[in-house]
């Protein structure tokens, strides 16, 4: 259809127009308390819009043959610059995910063709895609406790380890839990293998968020293929930013030799899991990280710290127990009341509230919060009803 | 990032520019010689745009609960609008998919938490999602053979499902094959399932192509709800066209109580595959049915079919044997050779080639392409430069 209007097309209704004006008026308004979750909210796609006008389809795996109608040549690039990023083997293979979910389904996938009798391992903070992605695939598993500040707990992982180790390991490594930003210690996770006696393994590394602060901190916890790991997710709409959930799966090329058989309609190797994939957010992540680069990160990511310390600093000058982790962007502090949580866009969970330094979360907004806070704890908040989140 | 450049951004290279002004060529190129595959090209969602400045996310089941930044109200607007299409009973459950591929892993998947002891039977035809979803989801399966003109073979199937009448069943029809497409009669199928006493089964319609036309025509072949299927996927991006692909999945409400656990993180159970989901695929569908309506698919649909008569009519007069299924808007061929497919983006496989008879398809296109095959088969067809494809 065209906007003038093609001959089998109609105008749109007053409602609905007004349906429209609605949803725009409420992504606007809710967006000014959007001070949790780890989507950046700051990114203008703007000079892209005209391939939209296109079909565009990412088809299959990118590195091998072009479709004509697709931004293949952009998604390698994108995923040559995280191949890097994440110390990959020259031997790589990978693609552009609708998202983190897709990215570990495929990754447990990979594992699970490898061994296909393996028990996969994972802590109790883990995303709740891990035990859905687990269940598609019909995988045994283990849930293991995690410590106090969120990783997963060694001894615990060692000790069920040893008690299957006639069983291959599948770990799941959370690079970053969603809850508080805990890294599960790569390290510490080989060696309660090596402890368990345990010599066939996968390594899968979630690092949807934190995955994108890691390589721009100086010496990060370990987390790459360098360090051992077989694969890793990150998400394109987190850290990054991007108006269209994405991610970037990465693994060892000799991990999908296992799947990929040629798609006839096509002639291209099926190595993924989607099989239209868009080419959008190949080029909404290629212009993030031509137009931010590395020292952009770097910079956005030092903000970041800066303004999580100012929170911690904040909060805790006013009796708000507030805490962060190492590396963290996110400050956890306890759970907002359901009053709060009708004004501020913001994780709650597991006993805690969240926010996250992200450009998105200005001073003032830290301020107001605590001032909210503050106020309803002396219960004198009041809900304004223009501060009221629109649903 | 902003157009106007944050303080942690800066300008695109003049190679970076040179990229995007060769994709954007080359998509502008491509599309002209887009004569096959089933993906509508011809579109307008530049109104929409402005939606994409912000971090929509229509995660998690779309009837429950609202997210603060999503497009669920506009989402359930659309899903309805196809539950009314395909006789969807009133308690139905469904969502918007990243395409075909999802909506049908997300069925077999319910039909496997249903019958974890079925076997699944689907046609030599069936689209390639079908067997990599059973291999993720780990199921034993039946190819059945087809029938001359692309059907599943009834008898065939019937002397299989006797075979194996101590399991359920979970079927996969084909309404509209992507070789050719072929309508499975889902009334044949019921009658081969009564034929083998089997009363434990599920139904799944992948409809990703046809299931947008056979609402339109007179007296349809099965294949709605109300002729027996327990789930039905059709695409977004194939006869609606977008930008980006998505799809449609609904099922009856029954079959997803065994899923959607309630993700904590969220407070929404999560009855979907993808985690986080684009919230702007549903808008373009909204806007899509909003302003086609069905009048509009109608008006579509019956110039396709004169188009489809034309091309069958003009390539048969010069020696070219076309043929085409009775619902189909796809012409089938046989298949051009390696130099014809340097112009033409035709899909070919089986033997086969096939044009599609969307708006995107001119009476011109039709001439051109057969004025080249016969050109070719006569040794005179010459590949202009300007007219190759661009990879």
């Amino acid at each position: 259809m065209n906007t003038q209007i093609h001959h089998y097309c109609k105008n749109l209704t007053k409602k609905n127009r007004r349906s429209l004006e609605y949803l725009y008026k409420k992504l606007k308004h809710n967006t000014k308390y959007y001070a949790g979750y780890p989507p950046n909210t700051v990114f203008d796609y703007s000079e892209l819009y005209r391939v939209l006008k296109f079909s565009v389809n990412n088809l299959g795996d990118p590195f091998y043959g072009k479709n004509a109608l697709s931004s293949h040549n952009i998604e390698c690039e994108v995923l040559n610059f995280f191949a890097s990023l994440f110390h990959a083997p020259k031997e790589f293979s990978g693609y552009i995910t609708n998202g983190g979910t897709e990215g570990n389904l495929y990754s447990l996938y990979l594992a699970r063709k490898k061994y296909p009798k393996a028990i996969t391992y994972f802590s109790a903070h883990t995303h709740y895609s891990i035990p859905k992605n687990i269940d598609i695939l019909n995988m045994p598993y283990k849930i293991i406790p995690t410590t106090n500040n969120g990783e997963i707990n060694y001894d615990f992982l060692e000790h069920e380890l040893t008690k299957n180790n006639k069983n291959p390991a599948i770990i799941v490594a959370n690079i970053g839990t969603t809850v508080v930003s805990a890294i599960d210690n790569i390290n510490k996770i080989k060696n309660a293998l090596k402890k368990a006696k345990i010599t066939d393994y996968f390594l899968h590394a979630d690092a949807a968020f934190d995955g994108m602060i890691l390589p721009f901190v100086k010496n990060p916890p370990p987390f790459r293929f360098s360090d051992g790991i077989d694969s890793i997710t990150i998400s394109g709409h987190k850290l990054i930013g991007a108006p269209i959930p994405c991610g970037i799966v990465l693994t060892k090329k000799i991990h999908v030799a296992s799947i990929g058989k040629i798609i006839a309609y096509v002639k291209k190797p099926d190595t993924t899991i989607s099989g239209s994939r868009n080419g959008i957010t190949p080029l909404f992540l290629w212009y993030a990280i031509n137009r931010i680069g590395k020292n952009g990160f770097k910079l956005l990511i030092n903000e970041g710290f800066k303004k999580a310390n100012y929170a911690l600093k904040v909060f805790n000058r006013n009796g708000i127990k507030a805490w962060k982790n190492k590396y963290a962007l996110t400050v956890i502090f306890p759970a907002l009341s359901s009053q709060l949580l009708k004004k501020w866009n913001i994780p709650t969970g597991y006993g805690f509230s969240q926010i996250t330094a992200l450009p998105k979360l200005s001073y003032k907004m830290i301020d107001e919060l605590c001032k909210d806070i503050v106020a309803e704890s002396n219960k004198k908040f009041q809900l304004q009803k223009n501060k009221k989140l629109i649903f």
